[in-house]
């Protein structure tokens, strides 16, 4: 069974995470994505850790599989050509460039609309095109800082600072997956293409105030902006005897079973713990006191005391802890690729389980320029053209 | 024009976050979004600052707009009768419980199934039903120490920290809107419906594994797993003079105007920081000698000397700089809504740009039961069963 957008061929103009990671979820769920690439390569190809051939980088193999590889010089007029032959028979082009290069390349989304009115363009870039920041250059970083994520470590840890993964390169990629399958299904039903745009700025303050619009809710202000417990000082997984434990003893249930089985019963008759509302009100007390009983066993002692109730207590894995999961090993998370240049290489599944239209793993990542000939013979161009193209520098070859 | 998901009608029974803004993402694209509570409501009603009617907080406020509020109590005959005939007619229903509660309702799959072979059933918990993990009961934290995301926080702080914000719950969100929309995309072209699971455990770990599996994949590992640049000591936006900024001097061109328009040449002398390659290895001291520099000027003395260059540079928002924020404002992304009982309301405007199909505000955050007569006098209920289930408590109204 094939995946929800086999059939859909997706073309991408991307690079580092945001795109390519966009593109590898799309072709996961079954799309034909041809990836293409200017003669020096997605930059991404040399950042981590590289076992044999050099481009072939961690980053780059674990956002670029299930993709086919072409090369294309887009600033000569052959490269520029082959790019609209693709077009006339694409359903989705992605891009992150910022609007004023696709205007230079004249790929700007009219150019390709006269090619296939049926296209569905998307790009994603850091900041809308038609707002005051249209033109400026962004990184993941950048729009950390600018959204209010640095800032809200600021109430934590008393100064700002980036969270350790790139949130925004990657909850913007879901979001343009949201926006081209939502383009898609709309055609299906009524014929059109569109342009779609995806500026990361907009889409982390969207994202960031799901839960932290808070006081600022209401016009004027009730109150500050910060759904305040996410900033509590005690807020982390608790230290045990011989390592760490996540334990929540949140609903009243929960609370109850919490003070019984850690024998902290007379936690249960403390005004400031008595409800859900209670605790909430002195969630800084709450959480101390729930760090200062996890202290008293280790880790597994915990575990066989919490782990069978309904209070959510769980491990806290290190990432080196997550390839021996065991949760994750029994439901195959854990996918091996035999990679005809790189060996064998570790991927996460897709997490989305759908029963009829399975997402999975038919492709390895390409290495530059690996297609390049047969994506061009299916665009329609001859051995004598596609000679031309390699002898002038449009494409590449691996 | 109307959104994406125009004329698809998906019914909610979610609580909080996950499933609500899910369902809200949908409504904002067009559907028709009926969100089901039991008689006491969504926990999150009374989570956030109240102004007018309790069980309408900031937290409700912001992840229910554009929705429909029927209650029913599920455990009553008359609620579940009035579920399935609602199924009838659905195209989608969303839950966030486990499994094993929809089993004891009678409302999983396979019962729904019977009913209208063409459903759409997604479900969205903890961990996958199939795993050795699936009966346990997650909140975010949970996901977020047992996802590696904590342990992330150790490598930079010194200790595991939730980060301030609920990663897991929001990211899966996504992730639902994903799943659901390929497969309304899939059942388009196939007529076929079908189950789809959302674990928030596999999310995350393929989330977080994104850039961060590194050494880990190649099999056998080259190295650590974890992207090194991310946990550095010194990656946070910069004190100024006045404040704080965000500089990114990444590529080679940015790096030697940041140096020649900052006044410090002499760091393009410098080995360590020759090539992006150079810069990358000494990632701590490049950091920290762009640090040392912003020191100064003020915070609009550099946005004055960077703010047009190529250089990714930007202000540092606090929640509350990010409702005045220019750009913002100028693109229109804060959005008032009137509404009829809690008065004037901000709210953000949905991410993704439509050019055909654009999302919309079409209907206020709803008032517990504020729906409930008129969803089920569409499902096909008269007037006689409508009384008879208020009366016997199978549904309530506002």
């Amino acid at each position: 069974m094939p995946g929800p957008l086999d059939g859909i061929k997706v073309i991408e103009l991307t690079a580092v995470v945001l795109g390519p990671w966009a593109c590898q979820m799309l072709a996961d769920m079954g799309a034909d994505v041809i990836k293409i690439e200017a003669p020096y390569g997605d930059s991404n190809r040399s950042l981590g850790a590289v076992r044999n051939t050099p481009g072939m980088s961690a980053l780059y193999l674990t956002c670029n599989r299930n993709k086919r590889s072409l090369v294309l010089d887009l600033k000569k007029p052959e490269g520029r050509d082959a790019l609209l032959k693709l077009v006339e028979s694409a359903d989705v082009l992605i891009h992150n460039n910022r609007p004023q290069v696709m205007d230079k390349l004249k790929i700007n989304y009219e150019d390709l609309k006269s090619v296939n009115p049926k296209l569905i363009y998307c790009g994603s870039y850091g900041y809308g095109k038609d707002g005051p920041y249209g033109d400026k250059g962004a990184l993941d970083d950048s729009i950390q800082a600018v959204s209010g994520i640095a800032m809200l470590n600021k109430l934590v840890l008393g100064e700002p600072r980036y969270l350790p993964t790139i949130v925004c390169d990657k909850t913007t990629a879901m979001t343009v997956v949201q926006g081209v399958v939502a383009a898609l299904f709309h055609r299906e039903r009524t014929g059109q293409g569109q342009e779609i745009e995806v500026p990361m700025y907009e889409t982390m303050v969207h994202y960031i105030m799901a839960e932290h619009l808070w006081g600022y809710t209401f016009d004027p202000p009730i109150g500050e902006p910060g759904y305040t417990r996410l900033m509590s000082h005690h807020r982390k997984p608790y230290p045990t005897k011989d390592g760490y434990i996540a334990i929540l003893p949140y609903l009243d249930a929960h609370w109850e079973t919490f003070c019984k089985l850690a024998d902290r019963e007379e936690l249960l008759e403390e005004p400031r713990f008595k409800t859900l509302a209670d605790r909430v009100a002195n969630i800084d007390d709450t959480y101390q006191e729930t760090g200062k009983t996890m202290l008293m066993k280790t880790t597994q002692e915990w575990m066989d005391i919490f782990g069978k109730t309904s209070v959510p207590t769980i491990v806290v894995n290190s990432l080196e802890d997550l390839v021996h999961d065991e949760h994750l090993n029994a439901v195959g998370f854990w996918q091996t690729i035999d990679h005809p240049t790189e060996g064998k290489l570790r991927t996460p599944a897709f997490p989305i389980k759908f029963s009829e239209s399975p997402a999975d793993i038919r492709r390895h990542a390409p290495v530059l320029g690996e297609h390049s000939v047969e994506i061009l013979k299916e665009a329609g161009l001859d051995d004598a053209m596609i000679d031309a193209m390699i002898e002038g520098g449009a494409t590449k070859v691996a």
